[in-house]
């Protein structure tokens, strides 16, 4: 594992450029739950993710150590995919993105607007293999997994430190967690900053590979994505290397899909801005964990994204969840 | 005519109980567009609208001169209303607010956290009487209308006087118009602070009374509320001493309600943010406008408020707005 000290390097590394996004709270939600809420807004961030942090940790690494390649490649229908196309045009540095042909053409759009140059495949399996595969074959090309690489969890967790540094004293920390670079980092940031914090993990049930892993101490991976709305923690698996973080984190939410696009939608309700499905989980397991605490709590949630395509919208305003207050709503049992 | 000095009076009124939203411009736009565009986020105002900021410079005018009721009332199924009951709240006032029964149910629910007593009433014009009445027949009650009335213009003026205070050399401003305080007040703001930054309104087609009335130079009303996406904007017409600051202002765009509906997605897009359908009216227009512009422009948007309901994020997301991008956008024939 990782010495934690090293997210403060991250930090520093990164704080040109990226944006320090801000830390807020929604009176009204406070008023209703009886807690102090704060929302990190990642959805803000440059790229509408935190996954940027991780790229331009990498990519300043790979900088220091006077590595920096003429091409990087990922393989990434989402959010590291237009992160890594931002940050690495920032050095001059070409990006290789390899995605299934079925990916949102919105996604597709931006990619190509930060300037990555885009090769379709038939599978995410395939795009997987591929992107890795002209990263061994051709010289002077670097290839950037979304999450399991030491300067991805550090960037990733500067954004836990970052709101660590914002607000004091928060009982606890909720994090989604997809592939696990997020939750890592987080992990480390409260272990440098402010080691009382407790780190909550996130997942849908539809997609609970980290929840069995933890429950058999047993790596478990889907065969194929699984099928949720929270469309970044579609990942497989998580790795070995992820795995000693996530043990170390005080506990896991397994979030409906009925959960998942109330918080959604109310999070836009309350705060005028748009969360991507997979950072809604964060706020869904808060609540589930404020519930049954008696004293009054002050808790972090990481809105993680904000890039929706219209399916996503279309799926989450289908219903009017906004008829139910969050005091009166009710989530499904585990 | 008001004095336009008078905004600089209920700006500084209003102070310490609104606040001050900030300015933002999307360079992603901007790039696209090959023009700056700046908007002033009054959907992050305290009641997610515009529309607090005339209601607590009615209140403390009423207070300056001692006349403050026990009571207020109001007829309102949007923002006034919402702004209204807050407002009062912090002056310890009792808010009636007068609604027909079919008004969005949570809409209903954030006026009663707002502590508003709420009156159901079979339509929109036994509303708007019986609200009248109640302030008629009762003693120490007061009726404030949303729109005509000295102290609104000037409150809502001050949304586009803080926007010019906040960023210099504006060539135009954008305003959506329904009932016509926020265009009256923006033309008193920019008279006293900016003589030569234009003012250009905007209305659906669908609600066009205000064309009309230009047009004709004879006030036009609608029989009933004409029907449009942009609730803000279903007002039947405008009062003839709002008409005298309309006539001053540089322009009116009609606006369709296909383009309502993709300016209002592509807002959410670019900046992570929700604005109403009326709040697209106003974006809409600039784009027509700078559509026709040789130079590089500079312009300011008023972003009126943030309060959609499900049904109309539901009509906004029903399409795949995104798949346009805005440099490729076509507007209807005007």
């Amino acid at each position: 594992m990782l010495d934690s000290k090293k997210i403060l390097e991250a930090y520093n590394n990164i704080r040109g450029y990226v944006t320090e996004t801000p830390l807020i709270t929604s009176p009204t939600l406070n008023n209703m739950l009886g807690h102090e809420l704060y929302f990190k807004l990642e959805n803000l961030q440059k790229t509408g993710s935190y996954k940027v942090r991780g790229c331009f940790n990498s990519l300043l690494s790979l900088a220091a150590q006077k590595k920096l390649p003429k091409k990087v490649t990922a393989y990434s229908t989402g959010n590291h995919g237009l992160g890594l196309a931002y940050a690495a045009k920032k050095f001059s540095v070409q990006t290789d993105l390899y995605l299934p042909a079925f990916t949102s053409k919105i996604k597709q759009i931006i990619a190509q607007k930060y300037g990555a140059n885009i090769i379709y495949t038939k599978t995410r399996g395939e795009a997987e293999e591929f992107s890795k595969l002209e990263a061994q074959k051709e010289k002077d090309v670097t290839y950037l997994p979304p999450s399991d690489l030491d300067s991805v969890i550090l960037g990733a967790g500067t954004v836990t430190y970052e709101a660590l540094l914002q607000e004091k004293g928060f009982d606890s920390a909720f994090v989604p967690i997809g592939g696990g670079g997020l939750a890592a980092g987080s992990y480390l940031a409260k272990q440098l900053h402010n080691v009382q914090t407790k780190i909550f993990l996130s997942e849908p049930k539809q997609a609970n590979d980290v929840s069995i892993s933890l429950k058999t101490n047993k790596l478990f991976k889907f065969e194929s994505s699984p099928e949720t709305i929270a469309d970044g923690a579609r990942t497989l698996g998580i790795s070995n290397n992820i795995f000693q973080y996530i043990k170390k984190c005080d506990g896991i939410f397994e979030i409906s899909e009925r959960e998942i696009v109330y918080w959604t939608a109310w999070f836009t309700h309350l705060t005028k801005m748009v969360c991507e499905p997979t950072s809604a989980l964060a706020l869904a397991a808060a609540y589930r964990w404020l519930k049954k605490e008696k004293r009054k709590r002050k808790i972090l949630i990481i809105i993680t994204g904000g890039n929706l395509d219209s399916v996503t919208y279309n799926k989450i305003w289908a219903e009017d969840h906004l008829l139910i207050p969050p005091n009166q709503f009710i989530f499904d049992k585990e």
